[in-house]
């Protein structure tokens, strides 16, 4: 374990991301983030020991009693929601997390209000917060900013931890949490995620969540990736070297009919066309042939899954919306517990919820 | 009791309101609401059994024990207030009656968020909503969509209760709960309801309060209904059809004055405007004579009331606020304890907290 | 003590603010205050009092045990936030001292939502607010209006307490009580505030906070109070007059770092250039001379410290951030603790909380 306080801004924001990690973690030397800002944090180990508390946060949750308990847990604590890049599905996701741990919750959501704290710097909006609340969610569209404001924070007076939301076009790791989080559990009693082959269709170039989970599924053994987009929004070369370095199998295809007959899992995304550099440039690709529907169900296999991070338009077909194998409102619910067993792992409580008697 | 499962939308919206009825209740058979969605939902046994619970629940939270008691019994749920279509004064009633309970809430309530969601389909976004919350408490512009939601999450994965806050022109179930309510509370120790005579003056053409109280007051034996109100706003055929039909005694009136002398309770409205079909049409009408003053006042027997949905223009003078007949606040009060009420009842706690030591 | 319902409105508003006094307080006969409007209503002993609660509060929740005692001590209560004029620094602290003590909290704080208030008149906005919550922490730019609500609530059929987080341009006592708390906390070691020297830098004229503080120095024995501003920009002659009639020590003066020199506190203040009558007259004014940088940290005395009500601009430089003596960050938590200590004071829990075991 490193430290923040003993390494400059300068210095810490330049090294590479694996490097990164040691200095997020808790002093207390249990590997479990205090800051949490990418999604190259998470090891298998990691990820695996998360998604264990997953799994006993939502089953402790099915009692009354078990609820209660879980709403005890950080009752003393409060988190700040800081969504100056507003979002109300991760804002609410984020929300009942804190509210399953106890926590209690104070947010600026808005544009508007959020405007006001442009008058100052983001270090005195975020020392602000941190006077008044025992930890930051943020979510922001510049790029780097809550890794920043981790550093900063830390070599504080109050330091306080930070949980990254979203931040600019590149970074999203509870999202990547949720993802492998759905994997791992829709094969949990099936022989686990080692192994299997995963699509990935759609918006490969702009989406965060695609960059991330692909990065995390290298810590699963044998796991393929395919990638089934258009020519134009194709996965980037970037992520596509980080595979081929670690030795990963992949393929970049534009046939999803022939990839979803060999998945164990569909990863579906939206055209993000909000990134368009001109107005409209999206709606000029094609996209028709890269659309899960009826044809696309009858072909995917009895264990398949069908995975989307929501918002849909019509990528996915709502005639699948009720097949058993259709996991993203499963997948959106799962978003809450992983980030329930995050949080209480920031805290140090993993191991009393691990071992608590409901 | 019949299942929303087990019909399919088509058939089920072409239903008269009460032929929906018993697909909306609990499937535990004690004839409360699972989903509440319109007036004609209650019978008078029912709103007697919700009266009688509202009065428990206002007395237990008198003292701290009792509050906190209270608190304790939904605490392990979560609630989500989508106001599509904001309304502080109904958002913070029923934002009251959750923390009466220990429901913790998450809330969408301006234009602004409320529009991400316009990318997706209203039944995704309620779906997202399920994911996080126990139930959902919507108000929405738009007629027919509580309903609508309803079926679709019954006929979901993850069902959940949905309660009306609000849906287009002619639905706000909880708001004629609450008129019940105060004029069943006013009348408790005075012979009760039956009998009563009831005038409701002001705008009776738009307003689905009078709608849905002309209705519920059906309920009651020989409770007379006398509309007073300028020609173009009176009451509505339908609602006299109603009447009409079940043999209820009304009258059509344009004296206040008249009416206010034989009332028991006196309804008053405000011009809804906001729904004129050319801007400023209220505004040609002639509604001075449709105003509750001191001369009303002192025509008023020592028994009667004043109503008010509010907020109110210039209906009521403020001279009548501080007179003990006046039961305008009182009467909001009294949503927030009704509202409570409900909910205690779609989980299934009214049976504990009727017989519950407090 | 007095009633303010045995005094019309009239008669009430046209007092004196110390003959006001004894009409806000609490009934019980304690001196705390029932209504908090301005800092006129804090003497040396309430001060005093609120100081030691909110120490005993703030130790308190260092542990989880005694901040879950705290959670529960007004958790029967809810307080409603009605922020009609937006401010999420003051709105966040409040928040924060109502979850310390367990009260839940429902809020209007956008000016969209806050306008469908407008079509009513204040009076019946309030009332409103008083049917829901157990108390109104109200922000507004009408001068006065508080304490016109404070009247009429408490001649209202459901009176409810009123705090003032900001009304006009004129009274913010709650800013004054943590500016007051950090300075008693910061020299409680040191042998007191008595006759200590308080420096008050930049825009004197318009800074509510400079003007609530000043009255409440004088609580304090032989507190000398320096004032330093560009002419256009000093202290207001009325303040002034009041030093001059309690016999205070003071100076007006043009000159940051000779006054530094003797300072045992600088309070810095930020140019309101939002009050500007021509818009940009501010930016004329040379303010260069007033701002506290490192050649200031160097004259200031070794137990001296540096005050800013935040958020700053460029009136104090960055790099005094991490010196011991810079108390801005610490004066902003403060405020948390004694608006806590206040509402814990106006609900008559200020004995229980000071014996209570934690």
């Amino acid at each position: 374990m490193a430290k923040l306080t003993e390494i400059g801004w300068e210095a810490f924001s330049g090294l590479a991301l694996e490097a990164k990690k040691p200095y997020l973690e808790r002093e207390e030397g249990d590997g479990m983030p205090y800051h949490t800002l990418f999604a190259q944090q998470f090891d298998r180990a990691l990820l695996e020991r998360l998604c264990a508390l997953a799994n006993r946060i939502r089953f402790i949750n099915k009692s009354k009693e078990g609820a209660l308990y879980l709403k005890n847990v950080l009752a003393h604590k409060r988190a700040m929601l800081y969504f100056s890049q507003p979002s109300s599905r991760t804002f609410l996701s984020h929300l009942a997390a804190c509210q399953i741990l106890g926590l209690t919750t104070g947010s600026v959501r808005d544009a508007a209000t959020s405007s006001e704290f442009k008058g100052e710097s983001h270090e005195d909006s975020v020392r602000t917060f941190s006077s008044y609340f025992d930890m930051i969610i943020m979510r922001s569209p510049e790029q780097g900013l809550a890794e920043k404001m981790a550093w900063e924070l830390s070599n504080s007076e109050r330091p306080i931890p930070i949980l990254n939301a979203g931040s600019g076009k590149d970074q999203h790791p509870t999202q990547a949490l949720l993802d492998i989080y759905t994997l791992v559990r829709s094969f949990e009693t099936k022989g686990g995620l080692d192994g299997r082959t995963v699509v990935f269709c759609g918006d490969l170039m702009r989406g965060r969540t695609v960059r991330s989970l692909s990065y995390l599924l290298t810590n699963f053994k044998g796991v393929k990736q395919i990638f089934v987009a258009p020519q134009e929004l194709q996965v980037p070369a970037d992520v596509v070297m980080v595979l081929a370095k670690k030795g990963v199998e992949f393929e970049v295809a534009d046939d999803l009919k022939s990839a979803v007959k060999i998945a164990d899992a569909v990863y579906m995304t939206r055209i993000q066309d909000e990134w368009d550099e001109s107005k409209g440039a999206s709606a000029k690709i094609d996209t028709s042939r890269f659309k899960f529907g009826a044809e696309e169900l009858a072909l995917l296999g009895k264990d398949g899954i069908i995975m989307h991070p929501l918002p849909r338009r019509d990528e996915i077909a709502t005639c699948c919306d009720h097949d058993p194998r259709a996991m993203y409102w499963r997948q959106m619910r799962n978003g809450m517990w992983i980030r329930a067993a995050l949080i209480a792992s920031v805290f140090g409580f993993e191991k009393s919820i691990m071992d608590c008697g409901y």
